[in-house]
């Protein structure tokens, strides 16, 4: 049954155009002789749009991506430090909107070392988990304020909100995984300071683990799992967090398995309400933009999560496929990113 | 000239006990036939206790603990899950209380790779540097609460609290400390979300910064600075951050220098308004409680913190030294807790 799919693109700034284009060549490459086609948008967002029109996302934009049936971003973010940047926050205002105004409440961000990617840990183990990262409460909700500003008597504040139904409904999206995984789930919180947000994702994930009773479960302090992280990463199978604590997580699990070169993850809201989107965890990397530098894998097995969230698991496999024969077959060399795009778009002929 | 101060030993629970014996052990060593003398109260304190009297920390308590130069802490906190201390949080009311009523606004986390010491990195580097974690403000404040507790309406907050007055006297500390160092300081924050609170510490150093030219400043957001840890730990010579971000960084920092056996930690009231007090890093691990198990290194680094933090820097060196050569000389051999201690005692007439 032929399926035709709307997909928003956002290349954004940075190298997002670069690994944008090599994952757009890997996702016509795997949909070629299909019964799958992909309609493509290209917004043009970002710190570049901000500069040329001094609009981040006007509703006009969120309202044409809101039509679109997914969403894959490169990176977003202008030069650190650029003056005329001073005052727009690229982050806030683009990025964190469209996971809030989409509710794109999982933040989901596999972990896997793949054959022939070395680790930075001496003996990683096997390491092959999943974040879930909530994504639209916690302290990314931009509930804060300050007072006297620029005073000694300054007091800047910062609101961590959370939900009995944000939390609950992406616990529940978190045992889901378990059980399609290892059946294993680790809540991770700081429970014994953060008592009142802590105390509510324990009694949530104590309360849906009832109902999982194949799922085995427990708890660690976010300190304790960065330990565990660099230790023993293989104890993980699913990991379900906040909104901090996952971004700080997912940027260590990027680091132990090979870099964050590799690090897909997907903003997904499962019910299908607003449409989910797609990128790479790595930032905009202003520095060695435009060179071809950049390693387009995370783009590209971003794709491989868009396309399995469609239903599109076959597709989603030849794609891992082919990442995962590249990587083994990487060599020293240094190849551009449209070479690397290459290699694995042709790969998938092979798989 | 003699000096003598008096010393509030608080052992806590676990293996608090062990490794506070260990390192009087070592604190009676290192000050014999010198002029300083330690006239020590020990306090019994922690999840033990409270199930005695139904007490955390009392008035009393504390008021008698304010009466000391120092305080060597254990480790407090009773077992996982024991369903006698629910109602109690041992860590908010004993050590949180300690660090916020004694006014620790610095919590000082040096990390060190040592000689012969195994690293999980398969090439870790240099290894030296030192977080300093603000310790009396930030989401540790208690400033949370809920509504609508165990409804599937409940909304539970947290909030950080950062003021303009506790933030530059902490990194007036750290530039000091860069300064006696490297002469290198990184801010670590998340300054792209959390953007009152990100705003004000980034303001804060870069004003900090201009008074002190020869620190060489730069700044990583939290995630950023998990990666770096893993993947180049020497870039690193003095972090200064938040309570919440220093208390994640430094686990993963005892992680990757040797793990948080080896950690140790200063609560310091630079203007000795209040007792600073000096701990090891890792908790109270009742699952290996009574049993010898626990390495007495961080808990006797502690002491080498505490002694320098008196003035008496030739103690804390001596203390230093014969634990380098302590840890130079370990085989695979596992020694019981005492023996470690003893041998650290040994080797301070040598060094
Ligand atoms: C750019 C930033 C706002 C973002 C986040 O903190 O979520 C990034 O670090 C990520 O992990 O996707
Ligand atoms: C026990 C806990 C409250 C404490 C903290 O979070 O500060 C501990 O993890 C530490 O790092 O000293």
């Amino acid at each position: 049954m032929p399926q035709s799919f709307k997909l928003a693109v956002i290349p954004g700034d940075g190298i997002g155009p670069e690994v944008v284009a090599e994952a757009v060549k890997v996702l016509d490459a795997v949909t070629e002789g299909t019964d799958l086609t992909f309609e493509k948008t290209h917004f043009s967002l970002g710190a570049g749009r901000f500069l040329e029109t001094g609009d981040v996302l006007t509703d006009g934009d969120l309202a044409a991506i809101e039509q679109h049936d997914a969403i894959l971003l490169g990176a977003v973010g202008g030069v650190p430090g650029d003056p005329r940047l001073a005052n727009a926050n690229i982050e806030r205002g683009l990025l964190l909107r469209l996971r809030f105004s989409l509710d794109h409440y999982v933040n989901l961000r596999p972990t896997r070392l793949f054959p022939g990617i070395a680790s930075p840990l001496a003996d990683p183990g096997e390491v092959d988990f999943v974040v879930v990262r909530e994504g639209t409460e916690g302290p990314y909700v931009g509930n804060g304020g300050a007072i006297r500003v620029g005073t000694p008597h300054e007091v800047a504040n910062e609101v961590s909100v959370n939900t009995a139904f944000g939390v609950e409904r992406v616990v529940r999206y978190a045992f889901g995984q378990a059980e399609s995984r290892r059946g294993r789930l680790t809540l991770v919180h700081k429970t014994n300071v953060l008592t009142f947000a802590g105390s509510l994702w324990k009694r949530t994930v104590d309360a849906v683990a009832a109902e999982h009773p194949s799922v085995v479960v427990d708890y660690l302090h976010v300190d304790a799992a960065t330990i565990f992280l660099v230790t023993n990463p293989a104890r993980f199978d699913v990991i379900v967090t906040d909104n901090l604590f996952g971004d700080i997580l997912t940027d260590l699990a990027a680091a132990i398995s090979g870099g964050i070169g590799l690090a897909a993850s997907g903003n997904i809201n499962p019910e299908g309400d607003f449409p989910s989107m797609f990128e790479p965890v790595h930032g905009s990397a202003p520095d060695i933009a435009g060179q071809q530098k950049a390693d387009p894998t995370a783009a590209i097995l971003s794709v491989a999560l868009l396309l399995r969230h469609l239903g599109a698991a076959d597709a989603a496999d030849r794609v891992d496929r082919a990442v995962i024969a590249d990587l083994a077959a990487r060599g020293p060399s240094h190849r551009t990113t449209a070479e690397i795009g290459d290699t694995i778009a042709a790969l998938l002929t092979q798989n």
